[in-house]
């Protein structure tokens, strides 16, 4: 009996209402097919992994598009492309059921982050590969993990309820997006455009990991996320170090003083107002983060982290507070291609995660302030020379427009409590964390499809989503397929 | 009637002694032969410059070495390569004069810095082309100004010497260097190695850019150099911005906070004893300074430069003292490929200019204790996930071996007034600086070939050296070629 088998007997053992003994004989008919058409559903995931996904790439993005709608269609399910002028499709399908009392929107995306094939080890991100980790499989792919994962789960759960022969009790929907790693620019106007097909009683986003114990989760919110680029410009060519060192000033230099000065050393933001507006959480919420499990000392070993930020908080509290992070930063060339030279610029890509009660255009507006309060004259565009002579110091900032502020979903609404019931007959105890660090856009979503929004993330914690290397744990796949299923049930 | 010519008619104008007359006759012919055989100077310096020569590379290293031999062996001179093990060979040629009183050794190198092809425009850096800017001709091409038009302008200087039936007066010589960029690792060893062939009365260091003026100059010293490269860790992979930011330290952030520490705003250097040892200027040399030309205001309009550090310093002034620059920055990605991450790492490439008084190692050392009084555990390799846990921050920083200190030869020498006379006898009234900015190994030359250096620069100072699109202005190869016939000339 291996690991999953434990939690499916622990679940049963948990459940012992009628209708929990009726879910779990499904489960255990769910959990028998599911064994034996394993390597038929990474056949079917490998193929959905082999095409690259990145946002920008839109002939990629529309063979996927056009494999998931197939994919969905012979299933039996009505699907079909939304579009919108300029915006990847997202793909829908519909299952219509008799008399049911509710409609449940799955949401997924299958557009994944960009890659830098160079810095992939063993497989090239398009390429999939099963390799061992700890005695344990894991795929190897863009977005194995974030998140064709959870498509793969959805579709599988699909198959392995028609085996079972187990009806649906609500209307089921699909929305997978195509641009969730692009900022979602279009996905609130293709709702909009098409809302009678994406209302919802509720959606379930599919996205993002489990709690790092392991155990499956449900998440009632996300962080929003905005992005700054800052560049800082020094002379309009790369210059001599040794001709023009002490007196051409070093855009380097002069970005790393800009940027120390926007956190303590304990990772606090230090620009004014940056945390002003923020919800605290309520009681149900404090309480969801102290029963979870406190993963911090096992991951600080696994991460290799001699020391972490926040001043003693733990990560659950720390994720319910804004961010601000580099994500990368760039000035001429280093290692065996530097040169002696003072570079001609200097860049730095910043994000910022948002919670309840801020807004991103104002956390912007704030990052802006403090680099005008340091002395730099802002511009968004590239300067003539003739701004850079005119100013001391000039910065261009640009700002992401396709940013969104965070949504946290009540976690005492009679629909949270039930999606947590569902979840549990399949997977025992889930985690319950107000939020997630991550972010989606389940504003968007709920805004125009006038609903709330529950997530009900599968993939394993250590999955490198937006790094290279991304992968599942096959576990989190199976596992997954169960979650799915158990929602899918719901009445 | 073109600068040049008139550069060439004030120099008559100016020299009215006897010796000078005779000079000056010489340098007509000389003059004259130059303009009828441009075209096939240009000829040979594409062929050269087309030779890829990042020291790194030792095939195309040979290839260029074997040239230069060759063009030597062509003017029937003396050329052998002056060999080490492990070491790019030094290009050696030699005229012997009967009953001559001095030996002049012409020292440039054939080596150039490393290229980065995406970044030049208009021509990959080892296809020269000839490019008009404001109205005149520039070759561009890696190693155009540095340092294979130094070379090109001595070997042209032949011809035209041979031309126009001048005899030499001196022993020359010629040492031309294959690893200069690098560092100059086994320059010392190859010149003990072969003591007698590179001895000299004077090393005349053909190497780096005149005045930004445009006037020629002599320049008495060279700053030295050594590099540092730090970087600083993060978690053992990158991590979702998201889900970990607020408690995983980000490297970018940690090393920003490290670099924006070593300077102030103007650029004065914090480091604890950086300017300790420094030997001031005597009065010669601050007489230099004082008479040559400022152009810090033209060069800031040149450059875009709405600031300069130094604190209200001019130029020639901060050349005199050590520095330290960041040469290239890098964490994760920017722009279109970066990602929602937290760096694994992050890493700054340092460059330290040092001037007369000061030890390379110990300007290391004083670097290294900063990171450590930083709270920087320092490590010299890469560390393991146990020291990276066992310490809070961990910093690695390798020094640079192949680092030397400044040199600046006594401007009162009798030999060094006859380099300034023979160089005016040519060019006009010269300017002087008592070091330049830039490093060229001149300490290991008067070790090992016991003797002094004086540096007589050709190339223009914007010809982007270090940088993409490196290019010569060629009525500095025209003018340059000039300068050295009547180096060659002296008695």
């Amino acid at each position: 009996m291996n690991f999953r088998e434990l939690i499916v007997v622990a679940a049963i053992a948990v459940n012992v209402t009628a209708q929990a003994q009726s879910s779990n004989r499904a489960t255990l008919a769910v959990h028998q097919w599911l064994t034996e058409h394993e390597a038929r559903i990474l056949q079917q995931f490998t193929t959905l992994l082999s095409i690259p996904n990145v946002a920008s790439g839109h002939e990629n993005i529309l063979r996927n598009a056009d494999l998931l709608k197939s994919m969905l269609q012979k299933r039996g399910i009505d699907a079909r492309l939304l579009t919108l002028e300029g915006a990847n499709p997202i793909v829908f399908g519909e299952i219509g059921t008799p008399n049911a009392k509710r409609t449940i929107v799955f949401y997924a995306h299958y557009d994944g982050q960009p890659v830098t094939p160079s810095e992939w080890e063993g497989n090239a991100p398009f390429t999939p590969v099963i390799r061992k980790v700890n005695g344990e499989d894991r795929i190897y792919a863009r977005s194995a993990s974030d998140d064709k994962g959870a498509i793969m789960a959805q579709l599988a759960a699909l198959d392995a309820l028609r085996a079972a022969q187990i009806r649906f009790r609500s209307n089921i929907r699909f929305v997978w997006e195509g641009e969730e790693e692009a900022g979602s620019p279009h996905l609130e106007a293709i709702l909009n455009a098409h809302h009678d097909l994406v209302h919802g009683d509720v959606w379930l986003v599919c996205d993002g990991p489990v709690d790092q114990s392991g155990q499956q989760t449900v998440v009632f919110g996300a962080r929003g996320d905005t992005h700054l680029e800052i560049t800082i410009f020094g002379a309009i060519r790369g210059l001599h170090s040794g001709h023009y060192g002490n007196w051409a000033p070093n855009p380097a230099m002069m970005l790393t003083q800009l940027l120390a000065g926007m956190k303590d050393q304990e990772g606090n933001v230090l620009i004014p107002q940056f945390y002003d507006g923020v919800l605290p959480l309520g009681n149900l919420e404090k309480q969801a983060i102290a029963e979870a499990p406190v993963n911090d000392g096992a991951l600080r070993q696994e991460l290799g982290l001699g020391h972490v930020d926040g001043g003693g908080k733990k990560l659950l509290d720390l994720l319910n507070l804004p961010t601000l992070n580099i994500n990368g930063m760039a000035a001429a060339n280093v290692g065996a291609r530097a040169n002696n030279v003072i570079p001609s610029r200097a860049v730095a890509d910043l994000d910022l995660r948002l919670v309840v009660g801020e807004h991103w255009q104002e956390q912007q507006k704030r990052v802006i302030d403090y680099v005008r309060s340091q002395g730099y004259f802002v511009v968004d565009s590239e300067p003539s020379r003739e701004v850079l002579l005119a100013h001391p110091r000039v910065a261009m900032v640009k700002g992401d427009d396709f940013s969104y502020d965070a949504v946290r979903t009540p976690m005492d609404l009679p629909i949270a409590k039930e999606v947590i019931e569902a979840v549990e007959s399949a997977r025992g105890k889930v985690v319950k964390w107000p939020t997630m660090g991550g972010s989606v856009p389940l504003g968007a979503m709920e805004r125009a499809a006038n609903t709330h929004t529950i997530t009900v993330p599968i993939a394993n914690h250590d999955n490198n989503q937006h790094s290279s290397n991304e992968n599942l744990r096959l576990q989190n796949l199976w596992d997954g397929i169960e979650t799915m299923v158990a929602l899918m049930q719901m009445e």
